[in-house]
């Protein structure tokens, strides 16, 4: 009944055509899987959080779900499917693992094979879905306590960097730690620890800040992945574990197959930014 | 009855005649009362919350509460007596605050004119009481979650330094800002901000980190009170709001008469550093 309920509240704000008018996690899950949304998940469904996705096979799950657990800042894992199972009900209801995502990416022994639109035709009843939490919810937090993002105000992609900091192993998962990086005056940068300390599980306080060269980061105009901003002098770069972490591990591994999000398509929950705050 | 059942313990943990045989506020205050110690009252009444005197008349306490009021950070007030009384109930049952601070400053016109043992023949009906916040309450949090500070290493006073941050002004009372300072390595100085985040009457979270300049400090190795110590080369400064801050502040108006606590034997309080945490 709940379901339905919701069902027909997401048909009536999606008669309008803009991703804006997906006003929950479910309405643009629907939306997605109606094949009306196949672009960015940012922006749609605000105020709802968003996870990374991998799907592994079940030989890898187990020791992947370890390496989550002994890795809890890069990898907040907020849902877990049982094999074969493509819906992941602790986080969202009505889901689809297969379709709900406006794309994905398909990798055979680490080699990129295919960006499709839904993985119906990959799924296999061996594969385990993992959601790892994002920094989009935490930023939502900094934003609405009036703290600058450089990378929102430069319209691009928040840095990201390797470190020297190895992540804690298992089984077959190693590697390094990556961690995204916003400039921060130091009152800010006090205020950022406060306010992300509160959501620990989508990444919480940073990992580091100030002094790049102690995790191993040469130079900081030079991001491993996404795009560099401007640090000013009155600025200290502030860091945090990144969800790319678990992607780049896993690669590492060249699994003989696995299925992630399409970058910046994520997988919409109905679970709210703020119920992950911790008070 | 209450107060009687502390008296009777106190007196017995009392036998022993070391400091640490105060192992209550009260313990220390009675110890204090009866001659039987003199020194700084660090080590005394371990848990128990310590604080700042100041010690003014009524023409000026309304302006330096307001003051206090302002500027929380440097200013946590814990008590505030009623005009000539040397009783604060909010934070001590049984107080004679003329008795029970182990050695007093008595400065008229801003000038030190006497550093006696007790107050009795300097008290006045007109005479309001402050007792503010220090950072021994957060220092034992710290240190409780293994942190170093570095004045304790060192056994030294930890480094304070007048800044270039103005605070509030109230009535006659304005100044810079004082802040203590504490060299941490990245990860440490995150969580000390998440530490004394926790405790709001006791200065709080830092005020600023890394870039001394920014506040006006020139030279980190030159403090204006206490001692230097040495900032490593994985460490950056985090700096804390400070109880100097009012003394500092007082003193620059050069009220006809006050009376603050001599340097390191403040006021030992009955409420627990643990009751001051706001989680």
């Amino acid at each position: 009944m709940a379901m339905n309920r919701a069902v027909a509240a997401a048909t009536a704000a999606d008669l309008k055509n803009d991703p804006q008018s997906a006003q929950t996690g479910l309405a643009a899950r629907l939306k997605i899987r109606q094949n009306r949304h196949s672009g960015p998940t940012s922006g749609l469904a605000s105020g709802y959080v968003q996870a990374n996705l991998a799907i592994l096979p079940q030989n890898l799950a187990q020791d992947f779900l370890h390496f989550c657990q002994r890795n809890p800042k890069p990898c907040p894992l907020v849902g877990v499917s049982a094999a074969g199972d493509w819906r992941v009900p602790s986080i969202a209801e009505d889901l689809d693992i297969r379709t709900d995502l406006p794309r994905y990416r398909v990798w055979q022994k680490g080699e990129l094979v295919d960006e499709p639109f839904d993985i119906v035709k990959y799924w296999r009843d061996d594969l385990v879905t993992f959601a790892i939490g994002c920094s989009f919810s935490f930023e939502q937090a900094l934003l609405d306590d009036g703290i600058e993002l450089r990378h929102m105000t430069c319209d691009c992609t928040v840095p990201m960097y390797r470190t020297s900091v190895e992540t804690n192993p298992a089984g077959p998962f190693h590697g390094p730690l990556v961690v995204s990086m916003r400039p921060m005056k130091p009152a800010a940068a006090i205020r950022a620890v406060q306010i992300t300390t509160r959501f620990p599980s989508v990444h919480g306080a940073p990992v580091h800040l100030g002094k790049p060269e102690m995790i191993g980061i040469k130079d900081i105009g030079k991001p491993d992945w996404g795009d560099a901003v401007p640090v000013h002098d009155d600025e200290i770069p502030v860091f945090w574990a990144c969800g790319v972490t678990p992607q780049s591990v896993i690669m590492a591994v060249k699994p003989d197959f696995c299925i992630t999000h399409y970058p910046g398509a994520m997988l919409v929950t109905d679970r709210r930014n703020t119920e992950f705050a911790i008070m």
